[in-house]
């Protein structure tokens, strides 16, 4: 992908271009043209060629092949912000929320990394909890969409949910089981401590990105019947007791976030309320009534754009250099 | 509902019949005749009459209605099994989950109360669990399907979906949001302390049901794109350290109780394992990585077998004379 630091006007167009990111990587496999903008882009095998006087590298194909062209990039002194799990955890790598740690953009040696979608909007409410009292304990449980898996998965949750209200059998082929008016645990790789890759993910992202290495983190992952957004519920012990009245107050102020609670009306933050936008969506901060330093609360965030897209151009936008 | 004590090729079937509740309630507010089992049945309209020499009532149909009709069936020193709320929490009323609190039974002054069906599931693995330590802590997040709203919550869901795929515009009339492809927070109302009463049914339920008066419960309850079967995602923490290979032994001889858990495969409960079973199914019990003594699982179950009709038959066959 081509990008010139000082092209200010295709910035502003990268976002809508990565949503059309899986949709792009599945073109290069089958070499199709897609319409952008009432543009018709054509996708190009990536050779070393293409990489020849870059600035900067997006990339958003997978680990394996961001490893693969690493050394090319480098050799071009171009900036790999990269959105796979490759770099994620080494050392000399930023991974980087902007509205969280954004301080940490420049210690890069050419590659700076972008967050698990999950942990993207979690961090965003941590943070700033973290400020009012120090973070004991997260315990999270996710419901997420299927556009995390890819364009792919989407049209099969559509595809088989158009059969399973026509009374035909479904068969998945993308997604391991079928999810139309279904849902089973995240199906990501099995570690050796019973938690899937997606679930580790959470936990030691967040704990590099809030800077708080031995934070105690644990998740539960579940893909649901919900073609775009993710949501998460989340239960947090502090060391001091939180009021949820304050903790509202400070998310209020925090960017990249917006509230949407009203208990009056029971209205609180829906996959539905997100999609195609860029804020993530907190709601019903309540006092935990299992523990006395706990606080629950919900979010929901559109996990192509902030939690991937929109947070890798922040991420780049940190590094024009300030007029 | 006609029942008689000694007519037990009756109660076999009334699980069946059970399961078209909300439909049957449908009906009589309609007028409706409905087929069972190749019959047809006529509902009627709840008069004094209908109650005359009856043993056991079978209700389900709301706490306004129980609690209109409980002097009736009184009267008639019948007993009324109510899968209400209406009584669930009086001390003279015994809350009952035949697998976990049998013994209660017959402390009644003329009702047993049915749980809440995400109680039910809830309770039927905390039991066996608190036998290996006793359980101090327990935060849930649930995975509602939509026919814990009843029959036309559900076909809501499917004409909406239906709607969705087709491109048309969706209005939802019998839940406050469209649930196609899309997700919410339990919409029953909203108590002082900012818990739904969804919510506070699952902490006091299950206080009652496992006789602990003091246990720290905290659920987060989320309707989901689901027809059928309940999901909860719980965290429990233990006085002590509790293996997860001693949990499933544990629940592997408890009644009521399978285990559907393979970690090589990635295979553990979805809603559609349990869809129209008896058994709720239980997977993935780990190490809690952020808790000394802490224990994650997973267990679907399926809200309108286990969660109602069939544990309020299993109350009703505990009160049959041992032979």
């Amino acid at each position: 992908m081509l990008w010139d630091l000082n092209y200010s006007k295709f910035l502003n167009n990268v976002i809508s271009q990565y949503q059309n990111w899986s949709c792009f990587h599945q073109s290069v496999q089958k070499r199709k043209k897609i319409i952008w903008k009432g543009e018709e882009l054509v996708t190009k095998k990536t050779t070393k060629e293409e990489f020849l006087n870059l600035d900067l590298v997006l990339a958003s194909a997978g680990g394996s092949i961001s490893k693969k062209w690493l050394s090319t990039i480098m050799e071009q002194n171009a900036l790999l912000i990269d959105n796979s799990s490759a770099f994620r955890l080494d050392n000399n790598v930023p991974l980087i929320v902007p509205e969280v740690n954004a301080s940490d953009v420049f210690n890069h040696d050419g590659v700076i990394a972008n967050p698990n979608c999950t942990t993207i909007l979690l961090t965003l409410v941590l943070a700033p909890l973290n400020k009012l009292s120090t973070i004991q304990r997260v315990v999270v449980s996710t419901y997420q969409s299927v556009s995390g898996a890819g364009q792919l998965a989407m049209e099969e949750l559509k595809l088989l949910t158009k059969q399973y209200l026509q009374g035909k059998p479904q068969k998945s082929e993308v997604l391991p089981h079928s999810l139309a008016f279904n849902l089973f645990l995240h199906n990501s790789p099995m570690l050796a401590n019973n938690y899937c890759e997606e679930e580790m993910k959470m936990v030691n992202e967040t704990r590099k990105i809030l800077n708080i290495t031995n934070l105690k983190l644990s998740a539960t992952c579940v893909r649901v019947p919900v073609l775009r957004a993710h949501s998460e519920s989340i239960n947090i012990e502090f060391a001091g007791a939180v009021e949820p009245k304050d903790a509202l107050e400070q998310l209020k102020k925090s960017p990249g976030v917006e509230i949407i609670e009203d208990y009056k009306n029971n209205r609180f933050p829906m996959p539905n309320d997100v999609m195609g936008r860029d804020n993530v969506a907190v709601g019903r901060l309540r006092t935990d009534i299992s523990h006395s330093h706990g606080l629950e609360l919900w979010l929901c965030g559109d996990q192509i754009r902030k939690g991937a897209a929109l947070n890798a151009v922040q991420i780049a936008e940190l590094l024009i250099p300030k007029k």
